[in-house]
């Protein structure tokens, strides 16, 4: 049947007052994604009157959201009194996102036109560290970005957290993250500060940010990515699935084998036994230890025949996990981010063989992720600089 | 972050006119769910003024899709003038729902208040009959319920079909349905008459049954059906997945031993070789025929060991293939449903000691639907009658 025209349980009533604020969030994506634009080209493409987006405008522009950039030349509005283009501000509010890894800690600032304005990475090998002392330099790193986007005539409007673990729906407890040896971990409120703190799982900013950010991104994909263990996000109709508890995506722990080897979350034979980074290292014959990404990407390269042979192993296992998730999900692609971009060259061939072999009839395509290990952080900071475009109004004072 | 309070890509605008369509959609499902209710309690609930709600209820009266049931008693609406109760009319729009089964054929008409009013089942073995003949008996059925609703003063407002078999999202084309042998068969197309025709999955219309009819469902489940092969269905916050092309669900190619036996699908190992009705047969030492789950459900409550040991296989082999779509998804609940249902007894043991011990942290439940085989019919029905009370102003002449 048609889509519902909205959800009539979230019981939201439809007012003047909450027409306008969306409205202005239509105007601010609009210009956004396709400015500069004059007024009229708003209208046109938001389908309002003139008039009416005038007004949303002129809102924008009095709250620091949006420039004007001054006459357009003549000729190009085609008639009327000449239009003026307008463009999202760089002066206005900035999101800032950070990212505690297990070898390092980064914070970005990025303006609402989607520009990296600051940045600061710190390396450290957190596993095993206590929360409180690896938030307290993360929060020297927020500072110091912040400072630096405050000089650039931009405000901080909110930080983003993504971390290697399982985060909760709803109030951002860090459950369980494994690599960092952290439980029930209250993030948000050891980076309590000025600016309000979001935490999610850093595959899920990941995929937001190749949704937001790739090169033409589907708007139903399966991002998948690696830093110790495997991690994964759902992408569903350009909205991230989320799950009950906040847990959607452990593609880490779909069993490939179920008689194989015991996995610390309880199962046997998961797919982190056979393609996470240490698994393959094992089947590699090397040891763990940092930067054991990039040595698996240098043997390969070199040519080693233990290294490919682990590789296409891990390959292999990641089509068989994979076709699990084609059936269930019927995604347009399967995007590999984080480390496992790197080591793509190795692991497609056997990869796109298996998953192809086993659900030809539904023709998923594979892709590598342009973003790599910067998604995390990127979507981190773009999801404060969304929010701000999809509802202008709550922090743009006086609008 | 915040939910965005709109898709901005949607691009459709937000003016008066969507807000009233809306604001009348918000009515209609307060009064469905809650009602009997009066003016000023819809107004509460949906938070908007008395005298805004009035005006929305009294165009909706005039449509005929609420009734007036008179004074309330004095004292229950407090103060002012006494208020009039408000309900669903039993003599409007009504949804006709149709489902094409390997051995049967069904049509039902649901009214808005969601109950059936009409109903015709004819059993005939569908296997390898071509879509005309079905269609033409199914077409004649469908006559016979829309008369018996219009004669009880109902006025049947669509048709929705629920086939065994892959449906292009969009389209309707019925593009694959193995146990029908049908392929790329345009079953609305064939269907074409006075009434709007859409066509979906039998699990997707069984899980939207589970949803809308079933005892406190939540909004993220799994539902599992299965007649000849296994179906099954994804609600997300409320909403069906349906994937990219609208093939999602496929549960029954998950792999469940990647090096088992071959699959029509293509692959190896799936979850139907282990867990299809078929598989239980051929594993029960039984053959293959007509009415083969009631007797297996038959020689299980007698303790008929071959059966048992079977069922206890293909629980074991649900219990991996869900681990992998718990591990994905993080639903609530897993609701068996369908012929599964009847089954649950003996598959439950297995399954749930699978799951539970392969996904402890994650504590999805398990539960059989109430709907079991009326499922995918009821959510077909229902289906157009969501889409009335979706929208309202689509249905309503003068409104």
């Amino acid at each position: 049947m048609t889509a519902p025209l909205h959800d009539a349980r979230r019981g939201t009533p439809d007012t003047q007052q909450g027409m306008r604020r969306r409205n202005l969030s239509r105007v601010m994506h609009t210009v956004a994604a396709e400015g500069p634009l004059s007024r009229a080209a708003v209208a046109t493409r938001i389908g309002l009157t003139r008039a009416a987006v005038s007004t949303l405008v002129d809102e924008l522009i009095r709250a620091g959201l949006l420039d004007e950039l001054g006459p357009e030349r003549p000729g190009r509005t085609g008639r009327g009194r000449p239009g003026s283009a307008l463009a999202v501000s760089g002066r206005g509010p900035a999101g800032i996102g950070a990212e505690v890894g297990v070898d390092h800690l980064a914070v970005c600032a990025v303006d609402l036109r989607g520009e990296v304005r600051a940045r600061a990475v710190q390396w450290s090998d957190n596993r095993g560290r206590a929360p409180k002392p690896v938030t307290e330099e993360l929060a020297a790193l927020v500072d110091q970005v912040a400072g630096e986007a405050h000089k650039a005539g931009l405000r901080p409007a909110g930080l983003a957290v993504a971390v290697p673990g399982l985060v909760e729906r709803g109030t951002g407890m860090v459950v369980r993250a494994p690599n960092l040896d952290w439980r029930d971990t209250d993030l948000a409120e050891l980076l309590a500060g000025e600016l309000p703190v979001t935490v999610d799982n850093e595959a899920n900013f990941g995929a937001l940010a190749e949704l937001w950010l790739g090169d033409a991104t589907p708007p139903d994909f399966v991002h998948v990515s690696a830093e110790i263990g495997i991690g994964a996000a759902v992408v569903v109709d350009g909205r991230l699935l989320r799950g009950t508890r906040g847990f959607a995506g452990e593609l880490g722990h779909v069993p490939v084998r179920p008689e194989g080897p015991k996995c610390r979350c309880g199962g046997r034979g998961c797919l982190e036994q056979y393609a996470g980074v240490e698994a393959v290292l094992r089947a590699a014959g090397l040891g763990p230890g940092e930067g054991r990404v990039g040595l698996l990407a240098d043997r390969a390269a070199e040519g080693d025949k233990d290294v490919r042979r682990a590789l296409r192993g891990a390959g292999t296992a990641l089509g068989i996990a994979l076709t699990g998730a084609v059936n269930l999900l019927d995604p347009h692609t399967v995007v590999l981010g984080g480390a496992l971009s790197r080591l793509a060259p190795w692991l497609l061939p056997a990869l796109e063989r298996e998953l192809g072999s086993r659900t030809a009839r539904l023709a998923c395509g594979v892709a590598v992720s342009r973003l790599g290990p910067e998604g995390p952080l990127l979507g981190a900071a773009h999801s404060v600089v969304r929010a701000v475009l999809d509802d202008p109004a709550m922090v743009a004072n006086g609008v």
